[in-house]
């Protein structure tokens, strides 16, 4: 079973959230009515030698903890609040290159507006260290945007541009919060799902669609990065790019419309010609 | 360098946390304002192998993984309003097994009123599943409880009993969050600071000591779990029992007078001979 499989099995299960929890599992951030205040909260983690290489500096790799939760925070269309940060660190770890990543999370996390809070940091027999980053936020006025809103008919579009991020967007890259905020105003109710592209598109689209509708990409409109193809941007991962369904395109830059929210079909992912597109990024044709 | 000492050290480094945070990194929780709401947060590692046996059950697993965190919550005083969970499993770890941690854990936080909401889940070289928990809460009307108020002529209270909890209360312990509401209830402001058990009697006392004031123990009148040595109730762990300073005694049962808080003196913690007591639960006599 991979991952999201498990993850979804183990939240299929969820039944007793109680009454002030308004997004349960499943979406970017869950979130919770405390009093007169909705609050979005959400963790990721960030493995050294899995989610960076082994040779990333201890900067970058405190600056990606913090930015690829953050991303979630843009993901919902939400404001930084706060955050925390653990560290579970192999036995004989480097006490200076520890306090290289934390310095660095720390610098990130105040630069976006949610400062680490709180923490825990552990020493264990794991290979490599192994990092979380919990974020909390509070929703804009119009609310969070979640991913299960795509209606048919709705056009799809994404921010910046795909693929490649391994040469090195996946470490630079700015989590899209501002850019978010500009596209819930600019369309208000016309905003019907956002996700932040981490998977791959393909794998990312497959959670905007559901029993109703399948999303059909135009592949050829894709916005590459510089050094990508469009199995890559399908299939890479990492980007941290916004994708999200509207009725008709925001007026703000960055912006790409690549698809559309079309009537439930066999597959999830189709392509203008009707082939369906593998999860993994692979066109079926 | 320790745990607690590198974070320590990297939370001075904290400046810029912004007027909202109104608890910062160092205490059990966090706080922040948002709104007309305050939210206390906390993360806490639960590691296999470290934290649990390697044999233990994946539902004690489960439980001790949002205890341990919920604890930091009565510390505070606060209410659960949800949590977050993380596992970080072993490459070809069983499923199964993963699902019966997240099953307990799952009913566990929905029993003590904090359901979990989201999560992350990863695979990596670790030798043995690390897991997080993240808890979010509210303080209490008359405000969240901190670890820094203990006044010179404060008694020392603690709760339930210390020592030996390896034998088992490690593993089926409730967090203390209706005894905590309950002595701040009682006392009000003349609860003056309150931490949980976690690393033992005579470390976590010293977390309430400053540079005002150190804490003397009256180490004869530790109550002792079946088992226990005063030695092991000044070092053990694990006890996940509160820790408190106040003008007089709460009306709840439950509570042992143990100590006093003195003027500052050579050493942090003392015992009613005024020798120093070290942190690890040595009496230098």
């Amino acid at each position: 079973m991979g991952e999201f499989e498990l993850l979804q099995t183990i939240y299929d299960a969820s039944t007793n959230l109680g009454s002030n929890v308004t997004i349960g599992p499943g979406d970017d951030m869950g979130e919770v009515i405390v009093g007169s205040n909705k609050f979005l909260i959400a963790v990721d983690h960030l493995i050294v030698g899995r989610h960076v290489q082994l040779d990333a500096s201890p900067e970058d790799i405190g600056r990606k903890a913090v930015a690829r939760c953050f991303s979630d925070i843009a993901a919902m269309c939400g404001s930084p609040v706060c955050s925390l940060m653990t560290a579970c660190l192999p036995t004989g770890c480097d006490d200076e290159w520890a306090m290289r990543v934390f310095k660095s999370a720390k610098e990130h996390s105040e630069h976006w507006g949610g400062p680490i809070i709180g923490g825990d940091i552990a020493t264990s027999e794991c290979k490599n260290a192994i990092f979380t980053v919990t974020a909390m936020a509070t929703p804009s006025k119009l609310g969070a945007v979640k991913r299960s809103g795509a209606q048919v008919g709705d056009i799809v579009c994404v921010t910046g541009e795909l693929g490649n991020s391994i040469a090195g967007h996946h470490l630079t890259f700015e989590p899209r919060i501002k850019l978010a905020k500009a596209i819930q105003e600019s369309l208000g109710e016309d905003l019907h799902s956002m996700i932040d592209i981490s998977d791959g598109l393909a794998q990312d689209s497959e959670h905007l669609t559901n029993e109703k509708c399948s999303i059909k990409l135009d592949t050829k409109s894709l916005p590459l990065r510089t050094g990508a193809t469009i199995k890559g941007a399908l299939g890479d991962g990492e980007d941290y790019e916004l994708l999200f369904t509207c009725t008709s395109p925001p007026k703000t830059d960055e912006v790409t419309v690549i698809g559309k929210v079309v009537e439930r079909c066999q597959s999830s992912i189709i392509d203008y010609m009707d082939a369906a597109i593998d999860v993994q990024g692979w066109q079926h044709v």
